[in-house]
């Protein structure tokens, strides 16, 4: 019966019980229990060691009424393997020491397996589908090519992303070789991710919305587009989201995906229909994370206004805008899991 | 015949000879003779000096074949009168030293006249008008109320606005008040630089694509239709700007403005028949600011990109779709300019 979950039913579609909720980053250090344990291992300690990263997965399961669980690891790591000198510094986020400068550093790039490349991160999924025993189901997940090439040669984050953009327009070939083998590492860790448990899968393209809608579709959408036909051969759920996207969904709506993330600078109702509609899609998404800051009758506001638009049409998973900040009231979180379930439960027939 | 400037006709929607071409933040850091003056002097010094002023505001006037000037100015100095401690760091930017964290903060702000708390910017405005000795007109500018208020309560830059935000929403009638002192100041301010001569204004709300469309109707539309109407009894055209808003241009077109500024995230054809059409406004922009780090080629791509979507139809000025980077090539800029012109110069009948 593992089919029977609220989560995947509606990233089919189908009717459910009550409307499922997971939410972006839902593992992390709003939570004390997370803060304890990152107090004594590093983020990639944890992600490497697969009783650590079980352990974090979990925490949010075991606290909150949510719906589906998504392995704790990070967009970054695979881009250790391909050669790129990754650390994540405390206070300051993840740097890529080496970052991509030139054609030649494109064609030094490895495309190691994600066998040989993230083990740890593969070993994890299937210790928590046994430690899960089937409460619910687990998310796999990727960042996108654009988004890891961005990282790639951008060093870290960025705010007006120079060069990423700089080095799509100047180097065009170095690009398309780049995103070519950013598309096969991707869908490569997709599929084992699958392989080793994964019962959905999530493409991360959060920085793509930093694109105009023409660079988008010149130099980035076939690539997700091939990821995401070579993943669902696999037969799960795949999920593309990006952000700052909502004036070119009519271009992410050519991704075959099953479900489309909607960030929270839309309508959800409007974003569906953009994205074809509830009778070809499924929908995730979308109030603004730092909603869960807000005193609860806010919180309550914003999630009557997307439970209305939606309209208790099959296809819809609760879900915030973008990831949990890290300062998010626990408390809140637990209301918004149990409020979102209250409020679209549906009485056996 | 002042209004027969090319940018004035086209936020009419009225034939042109050539489409008008100005850039958001064109007098600025890319520019030499920008940096060496303010390594004699700091922001503050040359927004309240009229003549530092003026010499700015024409640089770029004088370098490139601009259509428009506009004041070199800043958003924030209208909060220092109302009680706000600003301070530009160099390297850092703008910060305000006591930020707003209460009700208590709001009801003491005061709402200063603009000839009371920005006369160098309006007497820059004059000086400008007459040096300019009508070459080009000149536009006038502020930050919305929302924008303001972001900074006015975060202090300065944020990633996540966790604290407008939680302000919004934790305290509504300190937030109806404060927004309520910011559309006084801001439309008198307005109003004032239309006296003082400028000839367009526009109204930036950089930072208003960081709300959803929910929250962006309830606790901000409405005062910037109060701006808009206000300003537009002075007969100049009105410009609203945001960026990040793509997923709202219904909410957005309900803004009371001759013009709207379309940013690079959405394709400027769609944009405008979503703010109403070419029958009813006028559209500023769009190309991403840092096509014009890219090689020459590139840039015309994306020009040619837009003025194939525009299709030739009156009510269009061309711009980016924000500010431009501090390190733009000038080469490029001056290419842009002349290439808009040649591409959409039309011949005498």
């Amino acid at each position: 019966m593992s089919d029977d979950y609220r989560f995947l039913k509606a990233a089919r579609r189908e009717s459910v019980d009550a409307t499922p909720i997971w939410l972006m980053r839902q593992a992390g250090r709003y939570m004390a229990e997370y803060r304890a344990l990152r107090e004594k291992h590093s983020m990639l300690e944890v992600i490497n060691t697969p009783e650590l990263a079980t352990e974090v997965t979990l925490q949010p399961i075991n606290a909150f009424d949510l719906d589906a669980a998504i392995i704790f690891a990070d967009i970054l790591p695979i881009l250790i393997g391909m050669g790129l000198d990754l650390e994540f510094v405390p206070g300051k986020g993840p740097q890529l020491n080496n970052p991509i400068r030139s054609a030649e550093d494109v064609t030094a790039l490895a495309t190691p397996s994600a066998q040989d490349n993230v083990p740890g991160t593969l070993a994890a999924i299937s210790m928590v589908r046994e430690e899960l025993n089937g409460r619910v189901p687990l998310i796999g997940f990727s960042g996108a090519p654009f988004t890891l090439a961005s990282y790639a040669i951008e060093g870290g984050g960025s705010k007006n992303y120079v060069d990423v953009k700089s080095f799509m327009w100047s180097e065009p070939r170095a690009w398309q070789l780049l995103m070519e083998k950013l598309t096969h590492v991707v869908t490569d860790y997709l599929i084992r991710q699958i392989e080793a448990g994964a019962q959905a899968v999530q493409i991360f393209d959060s920085w793509a919305g930093i694109l105009s809608p023409g660079d988008y579709q010149r130099n980035v959408l076939h690539f997700n587009v091939r990821v995401a036909k070579a993943v669902a051969r696999m037969g799960v759920p795949v999920i593309y989201f990006g952000t700052n996207m909502n004036g070119m969904l009519d271009l992410v709506s050519t991704i075959p995906v099953d479900v489309y993330g909607v960030d929270s600078g839309v309508p959800i109702d409007v974003a569906w229909n953009q994205l074809g509609g509830p009778d070809k899609v499924a929908v995730q998404g979308n109030i603004d994370p730092i909603v869960l800051h807000a005193p609860w009758n806010v919180v309550q506001q914003h999630v009557d206004d997307v439970l209305r638009r939606v309209g208790g049409r099959p296809g819809h998973i609760f879900n915030l805008g973008h990831g949990i900040h890290k300062e998010t009231p626990v408390d809140n979180v637990k209301r918004l899991c149990e409020y979102v379930h209250e409020q679209t439960e549906v009485e056996p027939a």
